[in-house]
This record gives C-alpha cells, sequence and structure tokens, in this order.
C-alpha cells in the first residue's frame, strides 16, 4: 500500500501524477493539499491568514470560522473535485472525501493559545487539532471495491466541529493505521536539497539516523516537513520518497529514486 | 426510503433537519443546493452568473470553467461539509459527495447554444448538462453500511468533465433508480403557494394530475420546480412533499402534512 501525498502549489502536475497512477499496479490512498488555491481564495475574498502570537512568543495560524471555511471551498471542494475528475479521465475510480466525510479521521481540537489582550490574559481557541483516528473500516470498504480515497483536511474533533489540522499528520496516521509501505511526497522541488536555492545540491539517500541532522540545517515549511517525516517512523517500517511533483512523471520518477529517499 | 431535498436557501434550518432526521427510522438520501452561497462567492469574487440568449430567444445560465469552481467551491465544498458536519453532531453517519465521485451521478453534456456574434452564427458550448445515470452499486454499499449519502453537484459528463446540472434532474434519477417512495422538498416558503406573495394561499394537496394546470398559474423558478416534479411521476409512484425548510421541525412537519403533498 503506497500513499500518494500531493503537494499544495499550482504547479504540481495533477495529469502527470494521475496518468502514472492509473497504471500502478499496487493498491494508494492520495491525500492532498491546497495551500495555493486557498491563499488566493483567501487573497481574493479579503480575508488573509490571521496570525496570533502567544505569550510565549510562538506564532502560528489562527484558524477562525472564516479560515475553515476557506478550506471547505479550496481544499474540500475546489482541490478536491478537481483531483478526482483528472483521476476518472484516467481511469482511475477516484472518490474525494474530507477528514470529516463518513468520519473519516478524527481528533482532538487544540486546547487554546495564551495571549495578550492590552494588560489581560486570555485564552483564544481556534478550529484546529490533531488527528487521533481514522475510520478504517470505511476505507477499508471502499478499497476493497476498489475506489481510490482521495483525502483532503478539514477533520473532525471530539465534538464534530470540522477542524484544520497539518496534512503530514493526517499521512502519519494513515500510515499507522494501514499496511503503508510507501509514502511519496510530491512537492514543487527536485526533493530535499542541501541548499534549497540550488536544484543540483539535492540529496538522494538519507538513512532515518540522519534526520534528526538534516533537519537542522534547513528551515521555514522543509523543517517542519522534516519533523513530520520523522514521525513516519517511530511506528513501524517504511519507506519516504519525497519528490518532484511538476515533472512529466511525478510518480514513475519518484519510484525509479529521483527524488530524496529516506528509509 | 425517502429522498430529502434540501434547497439551496440560506435561511433553511439545517440544524433542525438533522435533529428530526436523526430521529427517522426510513433510509433516506440527502441532495441539497447552495445557490445563496453560489451566488454569495461569484458576487464577493466579481464573477456574476454569465446570461446568454440563443437565437431562438431563449436565455439561460452559462457554466463557464469559473462557475464550474464555482460550484465546487460553494456546492461540494462549503455546503456540503456544513451539512455533513450537522448531520454528525446529530449522530447520523453523513458522507458528503459530489456527483463526480465515485462516478456516482454521471450524464450527457449539453451540445452547445446557438448564438449570433455580430453577423456571425456560432455554437458555444458550455460545462452543463443532463443526469442519465447513478453508481447504484455506490450507493448501495454506502446505504448498506449505514452512512446516509449527502449529494450535491457537479456530476460527471462522458468525457469524464465535472459539469451543471439542475438539482431537480438529480433528485428524479435517484429516485428512479432507488425505491424512493417519499421525495421531501424543503423550501424558503411553507409549500405551494396560490399567491406566492400569500402564505395563507398554501395549497395542501395536489393531485398528479393537476400538477400540469397549477404550473401554468406560477412563474418563474417555482414553474420549472413544478415541471421537475412532474417528471417524478413519469416512472414509479412516490408522493413528493414541498414543505418549509425554516421551521423549527422541517421534516416532521413535512412528514405530518403541513406543507403541499402531492400524489
Amino acid at each position: 500500500m503506497i500513499i500518494v501525498k500531493i503537494g499544495g502549489g499550482k504547479e504540481i502536475n495533477i495529469n502527470g501524477i494521475a496518468k502514472d497512477l492509473s497504471e500502478l499496479d499496487e493498491k494508494y490512498i492520495i491525500v492532498h493539499g491546497a495551500n495555493h488555491y486557498r491563499d488566493e481564495l483567501a487573497q481574493k475574498l479579503g480575508k488573509p491568514k490571521k496570525i496570533i502570537t502567544s505569550v510565549s512568543g510562538y506564532s502560528s495560524v489562527f484558524s477562525d470560522e472564516d479560515a475553515i471555511e476557506m478550506i471547505m471551498m479550496s481544499y474540500s471542494g475546489l482541490r478536491n473535485k478537481r483531483i478526482v475528475e483528472a483521476m476518472l479521465k484516467n481511469n482511475i475510480n477516484a472518490i474525494g472525501l474530507s477528514g470529516i466525510d463518513g468520519r473519516l479521521i478524527s481528533g482532538i481540537r487544540n486546547t487554546g493559545i495564551r495571549v495578550k489582550e492590552g494588560d489581560k490574559l486570555k485564552i483564544i481557541r481556534d478550529f484546529s487539532g490533531k488527528p487521533k483516528k481514522i475510520n478504517k473500516s470505511l476505507i477499508t470498504l471502499l478499497l476493497d471495491n476498489n475506489y481510490v480515497p482521495v483525502i483532503s483536511i478539514p477533520i473532525l474533533d471530539e465534538n464534530n466541529n470540522a477542524i484544520n489540522t497539518e496534512n503530514d499528520d493526517v499521512v502519519r496516521i494513515l500510515k499507522e493505521e494501514l499496511n503503508v509501505g510507501t509514502v511519496i511526497n510530491l512537492i514543487e522541488a527536485p526533493g530535499f536539497l542541501g541548499d534549497k536555492n540550488d536544484p543540483s545540491t539535492l540529496i538522494k539517500k538519507i538513512s532515518k539516523q540522519e534526520l534528526e541532522k538534516k533537519e537542522k540545517q534547513v528551515d521555514g515549511r522543509m523543517k517542519r516537513k522534516m519533523l513530520a517525516i520523522r514521525g513516519f517512523f517511530e511506528k513501524g517500517e517504511c519507506v519516504v520518497i519525497i519528490s518532484d511533483g511538476r515533472v512529466q512523471n511525478p510518480i514513475k520518477d519518484a519510484l525509479s529514486g529521483k527524488g530524496t529517499t529516506i528509509e
């Protein structure tokens, strides 16, 4: 079993991915992002991401009700359905689901962030959290009947609210609960780069022991990604391939070792 | 088996519907609109509906690529997921699907509209069409496993394009293919009114023979709705209830005969 994680950038070649997948023999599920589409929509609607800073100086995105609606529109709506459409055109029996559908992915809502308002301390709580459980019987039901689940946020919290979460955490819990041997992570870069501005510094192989060291060499989104990938190895073995989603044959290239392989 | 069709207006009481449904013994599926949300989004994005007029003088909405994306965002995204969330909060095992997911509802794309451009006649074709087939095995699979499908446009055309279609036609094909005895149509009015501006003119019962006559007395959306409802009776018997979706107990009221019953 393979998890194909499709990054949320606009340069990702969805049709190339769909074509490659239609020739794949192994079972797989798809988890996708839609960052670019969310940001574009948010900008057009005049509702940019809200960043809040806690009293301990930690900054994070605040997922209020508007932010969740933006996720529903861009992830569960626009991007999910366009990916499903591309898969169907390539004869793949795709079925698009958000994490809330049939309680596919459920978790625990974050308790809140302590912020200062004037002289007062207060706790504000958004709609975000961590996935803790998958509806394994639903995924198995679909896979056994030859459907390919195409999954995106939001997920469900303990009170049945739709909440935001990290896609890497969604991949991780799916990987732990299903019999996943390979995670293909398609991004807008050739793989893990020693110098993020220089594609020729692609690192072909990283052992899971080296992961922590590499994590310290990078910053921003790639740092968080490396941390998340380390998590993939905590329960059970698997191979993680970080590879270019923009090329003509994203899946074939990934499986033939063109990106970064971590095992 | 019941089909609950939820209108796309903003005053529809989704929580009331969910609460009522959670106490219902019979199996049901939900088909919903999102007109209000689509129009609101389109207006905010500065992309209002395009109306085109054919050479024969017939006006219709033109569903270009932008319009389909608007449908994906507002129907499959925002409204579908908010309805699923409300159902889950009421202990209903809802699973949201567009017509393209798993080829749930597929059909034939319209061939195009003849328009005049200056002195030239040309045919322009949009992404709209008519549903012709449902994936009965998928719906049955979900129902047999106690999931409640929550369905919206777009549907799929013969070349696997996501296309727009009339919700009434979606309800009709589901009604014909599944063993549906009752269609509950929840709208922003008490039912079918003799005078659309006077709620006291509610007509409690219409025989299917009277439908055609009533159709001639109304105009606009209600006329099209009556035409669609006539279609429900072409294949097999059923009861159609047009009832108020804004009240505290929309389903209970509908089933106890508070709206208009057509049989």
